[in-house]
């Protein structure tokens, strides 16, 4: 039987949108891996009474380990501490050498805001060095300190890991429970190993793989001990599949019936993603890219610059929103954009080739389309988006889609079929 | 006594951190609009028991309402609507009408995909015609229904709104279901109306707030009937107050008390963000801004064409990674980065500068920092980060900051910080 667990995200701000959470996916993702079955991650106000309901419910689903994120600031409504010493039976204690930890890891970060008041600043995080009678402590990334709190003797239920809200803080703090905490490893004793294994496809509907997967099962492949998701990711189809490790044949199997219906679709196998493709491809072929954005703006340059290492590749990019910045900075005839306007097929290969001349690049992409909400017209509606890519040996790919859903989505789509052609193009030349 | 609320958003996607949920936190702050009372949003996987096991949590706490997200699609592991069939007591029938009007609304979208078997897009989707007898159904704005699911006769608990996964669906289909649907409005029959204000703070650290609000507290401001929340945000301190029309009062008593301690760095009591303001102060003055950038790698610029009309204030933006685009783009003297290095003041200085004068705009920014994770040194760590801001006038402002944390945050919060640099400088000559 495999370990379940469940994850509590608390935080006001976080249960209104106001920030988003990264810290339940990461973890459970995490979770996962270490072969435990997440059955939920609940996300809940700084209130009191919610952070206990959600832990209640947990644990009357029976599941040996609840990681919470958050709560754990210098902030009144930062409770999560107490509400765990709470629902574990632990008296609340004031630890005086975790006090003291802190107090040293506060004294350069003051120094910084000469405005403050010392005073405050230790009363406020004094309350960081309050932790449940008996818990295991991890040391503070940031100021606050995480725990691991198991059960008070004659208490029943989960291990509970009390993590900070920051993900820089929580994720090596939860690295460090892994390797050092007994209270979890206990917790994780019965875990099994599961492996996962994804196909990545782009330019086909996710109702297609539903038809692929049921042809699958016709064809007589035992799908039952495999769990397969589906979902839409930044327009592409990513297909999720994780099995024990005995059962990989069938995975193997399924794999293949994939890879032959949808030759032309799947892109990765592996893992990998479109944008590691490109860069492996350029980084190979030892040549470089310039961009030239109208409607993207930016995305499609910061998304080659998301690793590290990117100046390898990357020759620069052009952000040209305006007509004028199309003219003077990527060198757009201005009559192409009279004759046929900024978003069309005309302007898109100009800005690929601009791009590239002017940066002295192997390859050039360009970019312009109606990212709307305004600006739409029934020749050329909101979404429309054409883009260009041109090699240095006169290998070129053009195309116009027409992309689905508010603003900030065509902006990012763009960005996902510019990557996807760019990656066609590279391709073209390696066969 | 208020109306109290629960959010399920299903998908092994957003469970393991594949697709970050979006539909969660924009319902909660739909409902808090309302009025409505949000205990918690549980996340869990496409696995029936788990959905049911969430919904019952939720009964369990006493909710009059229970919003869903995804698992409407044509796949196999999209089960919503069957679980709530099967929560609210009701059976599964086919709705022959429903089924003809998703036809129809297949029909144009399979002629975008010619490949495709026609048949086996009618399979995958008759299935989102079943649904639980009796429900309302919300017109699909995809090609999924939504519902809006009573409990059975007999059956004790909350209404369930059923809604589809894509934000762009489940937005209009939500705002359809609160204008037209019986059954929700009942279940919101006895919401009580809430304000909600913020303060916005940009350079304290969160601590400095609790020591505010404990300030406040003692110089007599009863801040009890306020549910004050506060949270940083990609570099600023947010504080969220909710109440009841009845206290604006003591809303307004604090926020004068804030606005009189942290003059220096608090620049929004109005809702609007920098990003606004930027916009707004540019607009009113006719001027226009130009970057930049290096480490951010066009996030700054994408974030400036955000919003729709943005050719109007941004004349364009380099992308200038590598030292050979901040030469040849920036126009910075090579001489410049041989003596100071890349990340310098004095290369940033010019990059503010180049930007605006090869784009011919007012404001011109400069971004050059390191990014990590490789590349810092003991005299330039990670997260140094130079940035300048220069007007046509002559005016200039230049600071460097570190910033902490991995490659995304700083360079996200680098464009924070460049925001508000060039919302100092636009005010001070306003002043």
């Amino acid at each position: 039987m495999s370990v379940r667990a469940g994850i509590v995200v608390t935080g006001t701000e976080v249960l209104t949108g106001r920030v988003s959470d990264r810290n339940g996916p990461w973890l459970s993702d995490q979770l996962l891996e270490l072969g435990v079955d997440v059955i939920a991650i609940a996300v809940v106000g700084d209130r009191p009474e919610d952070i206990l309901t959600a832990l209640r419910f947990l644990a009357s689903e029976g599941v040996a380990l609840v990681v919470t994120s958050g709560g754990l600031g210098p902030t009144a409504d930062d409770l999560t501490a107490a509400v765990v010493g709470r629902f574990q039976g632990r008296e609340m204690v004031l630890d005086e050498a975790l006090e003291g930890r802190i107090r040293e890891i506060l004294r350069p970060l003051m120094s910084r805001w000469p405005d403050l008041d010392p005073e405050a600043v230790l009363v406020s995080n004094r309350k960081q060095a309050v932790i449940p009678e008996g818990a295991e402590i991890l040391e503070p990334v940031g100021t606050a300190p995480g725990l691991v709190v198991a059960p008070a003797d004659g208490v029943d239920g989960p291990t509970v890991v009390v993590l900070p809200g920051p993900p820089r803080e929580l994720q090596p703090m939860w690295r460090t429970a892994l390797a050092e905490s007994p209270a979890l490893r206990a917790a994780l004793r019965d875990a099994v190993e599961y492996r996962r294994s994804m196909l990545r496809l782009f330019g086909i509907p996710e109702s297609e793989i539903a038809a692929t997967l049921r042809a699958a099962a016709q064809a007589g492949i035992e799908l039952e001990p495999l769990e397969i998701t589906t979902c839409l990711r930044r327009g592409e189809v990513e297909v999720v599949v994780r099995y024990e490790p005995g059962d990989a044949d069938i995975y193997e199997e399924l794999a293949a019936f994939v890879r032959d219906r949808h030759a032309g679709t799947l892109f990765s196998d592996d893992g990998t993603t479109v944008d590691e493709q490109v860069f492996a491809l350029l980084s190979r072929a030892r040549e470089t890219i310039a961009v030239a954005e109208s409607c993207t703006g930016g995305l499609l340059a910061a998304r080659l610059t998301e690793r590290a290492g990117a100046s390898e590749i990357l020759r620069g990019g052009l952000v040209v929103y305006s007509d004028e910045a199309k003219i003077a900075l990527a060198g757009v005839d201005p009559a192409l954009i009279a004759a046929h306007g900024a978003v069309s097929e005309e302007v898109a290969v100009a800005l690929a080739d601009g791009a590239r001349r002017q940066l002295e690049a192997d390859v050039g992409v360009g970019v312009t389309g109606i990212a709307g909400p305004g600006g739409g017209s029934d020749e050329k509606p909101v979404g429309l988006v054409w883009l260009s890519v041109s090699h240095r040996d006169g290998r070129r790919l053009t195309r116009s889609v027409t992309l689905p859903g508010a603003r900030a989505d065509v902006r990012d789509r763009s960005t996902t079929v510019a990557m996807h052609l760019v990656r066609r193009l590279l391709l073209s030349g390696s066969g």
